[in-house]
């Protein structure tokens, strides 16, 4: 567990309902004037109650209220490690040689080295049958306690019929990599039935033929699913010269302590950085900076698990993120930039959940939400697959997600008036260049 | 509003979590042996911390403890009632023909009449998008002070562009029946995409041709949503006999507090009573008296809206329902018949929990579930379209039903020693004839 800071700052938020019959808003005018989050609704009950409280003792301050700030905290309240200690590494590999094997596919790595750091807390392994429901029917994990923590997405770890018939009544087993690494144990397993029809249909919203995930991941899986705990022999590494990169939850909230953040916004994406991208990013820090808050750092976060092969691949957009850096466009000295290791589904709105969450666990407070995040064309239909407004909309409802302050993505483009990228203003729709995202990913707009 | 019942009861309940990684279970043996509910998992935290606590201040009296019980609250603290008074019909008559009208199928009315009682309450008309997208998305919505009721199933009037079109800017529109008659007003209107094919994925877990409510009445409806708040000139009546039968929710919790009932227990079903459902139901009375409950009365409560061509018609099961009154195969002291206005999704797992929530607010606090509720044939493949256990497991882990105390439905059937119907024991498989409930409906007893 990383210290968590506790400074004092000044926060002016916007919080605004739109839940049930009837609209409240709570705003604050320095942030609604910037970021016309009029446009979208939160849902953050913490802030608003803190600032009802605040209103109701001291009518006079309304403009401006005290809370205590800090990392925010990990779901469930303590980040997962489930990397085996050093000390126990030989002793626990030994115990794995001895149990019935389970291969995992570079997929399956990937979700590994995403639960092995905590970045699913309070998740501590391959989902089980209660687990796996919960997700796939409210997008939420219940906690002993009664504590719902967002988990829109299954996390799950398929087998065949053959590799189920070899386990037998085994409760656990060893997981091994394509190359034959032995790479952890899953204990204490339950084996249920990978309906993967249903899976695609209430993660996608579809069924259609061409869902990058569906059809590479899902439908060449087994038939059955085992949950357990896991046990991570050591941490997982790639060896593609990106591993630096590569920086645990852990890892980044000690970061983000040593440079004193007091806070942390994150900005998920699986294209290279536009200009247009960097504006936004550099006016969120302004933004948060007339807040109130001293020292704002960006999480520039690209995801680096498994992506469609028409996105362009993680070496080359690292390249690209280390040069916009060096450039000077975003300032290194509030910029952290590291790769998010989840692989990519493409499902909208319930992804973007999967996505705020991860940051969450990560210590980011703010997350910034754009057009259609997570979402792609329909595979088979010429229109987007989501509603190009459902993900932020779905994000600010979601179960588990409150705590989080979701900043909307403003649109920027080419400004033939000013000759610069700017926030587009849709007054003057004529004197705007947009470049399209899906014919050059290089400036990829839309979705992040 | 009916006045509710305070009165002071024993009760012996089974709680038994599995949520997360492990499993925790405080179990009361005579309910326990009897209903066997060891193989499903409840959620109730309710019932669970008045036991905790119990157990923690007077550690003696292990096996029994007094709560208070009185007729379960509505979801929301008070039943919705959405027809407007006798006094104003005239004035908001007038009001409605003035406006652009909105025309209702068969099954919009039904809905309207679900609506209209309060069976989806705290829910005030049709879903706006957000409430939708809470629907589709986490099987619940939200209220303004945050507390958090089960809404499973989107509840929605579709219109097509020509309608949009005509209702232009307006604000309100009045509905209209299909034979010309003013039904009502729906207020404060939000018009928005009907994205159908992700409507159907999320609420069945497929998009397979051949589910009866999708291609019967969302695939040949309009492209647009229209929510806003509803008022109802009158209430909805069918002239079709059956009238009498459709107790509205008020009606409901008047009549169970004229009989003074102290336990509820709701039976949904769509097909005739069978003896093995008797059974089950008498069964089921005579464990609540055990538990220490006075008056435990069934609800016994068909269906009664649109179901698919091959089950049975509703007016067959009503004479069918009677006759088992009157044979005194169930107490007619201690039944209600009634029947539910809802139109079928044979949505599974998410059906079931509108069903659940709907008798809640009916006044019922016990919830009997059986084997694959609202479930059925896969309409391609020869399968069940779900899991028969996930509807249970999802009943017991969703958003807004922890105040339900779910029954597990026991599977009777025709005992060839005891020449009687009597509950399953799978220690003496070959003593026991099963009944095809798919061939013979009159007998169904899978799907309830």
């Amino acid at each position: 567990m990383p210290t968590t800071m506790s400074l004092a700052v000044k926060l002016h938020v916007t919080s605004s309902f739109h839940l049930g019959n009837s609209t409240k808003t709570t705003s604050i005018p320095s942030f609604n004037a910037k970021f016309r989050p009029a446009s979208i609704s939160h849902f953050n009950p913490l802030i608003s109650t803190l600032y009802e409280h605040r209103m109701s003792n001291s009518p006079k301050s309304k403009s401006s209220f005290v809370i205590k700030s800090s990392l925010i905290e990990p779901d469930g309240g303590a980040l997962v490690d489930l990397v085996v200690p050093g000390s126990l590494r030989a002793a626990k590999t030994a115990e794995a040689e001895s149990m019935p094997k389970v291969g995992l596919t570079k997929i399956d790595l990937e979700w590994v080295h995403v639960l092995s750091e905590g970045w699913a807390s309070p998740l501590r392994g391959f989902m089980r049958e209660d687990e796996y429901l919960q997700s796939l029917h409210f997008n939420f994990y219940r906690m002993k306690d009664g504590t719902i923590v967002n988990m829109s997405l299954p996390i799950v770890l398929a087998i065949d019929d053959a590799t189920k018939e070899r386990i037998g009544s085994s409760s656990n087993v060893g997981l091994v990599a394509a190359n034959g690494d032995l790479i952890g144990i899953l204990r204490s397993i339950e084996i249920f039935k990978h309906h993967k029809e249903e899976r695609i249909a209430r993660t996608w919203g579809t069924t259609a033929p061409g869902l990058p995930y569906a059809e590479e991941v899902i439908t060449p899986a087994g038939n059955w699913l085992i949950g357990g705990d896991l046990e991570v022999l050591k941490p997982i590494k790639y060896d593609d010269g990106l591993d630096h990169y590569r920086l645990s939850p852990k890892q980044l909230r000690e970061e983000f302590d040593r440079r004193k953040a007091d806070a942390v916004f994150a900005f998920q994406l699986r294209n290279p950085v536009h200009n247009g991208h960097a504006l936004l990013m550099n006016d969120t820090r302004k933004r948060l900076l007339e807040m109130g808050f001293k020292n704002p750092i960006l999480l520039l976060h690209p995801l680096g698990g498994f992506t469609k092969a028409d996105d362009v691949p993680l070496d080359v957009r690292m390249q690209q993120h280390s040069k916009v850096l060096e450039d000077g466009v975003l300032d290194p000295e509030t910029t952290i930039v590291s790769i998010f290791p989840s692989p990519m589904h493409y499902a909208g709105p319930t992804e973007v959940q999967w996505h705020a969450k991860a940051r969450i666990n990560a210590g980011a407070n703010f997350y910034i939400v754009g057009r259609d995040p997570a979402g792609m064309g329909h595979p088979t239909e010429k229109r987007d697959l989501y509603d190009p407004d459902h993900g932020k909309k779905v994000l600010s409802m979601a179960p588990g997600l409150e705590k989080l302050n979701i900043l909307p993505f403003r649109v920027a483009a080419y400004d033939t008036e000013a000759k610069k990228m700017a926030f587009f203003d849709p007054s003057r729709t004529e004197d705007f260049l947009f470049i399209s995202g899906t014919k050059v990913r290089m400036v990829g707009f839309s979705r992040i």
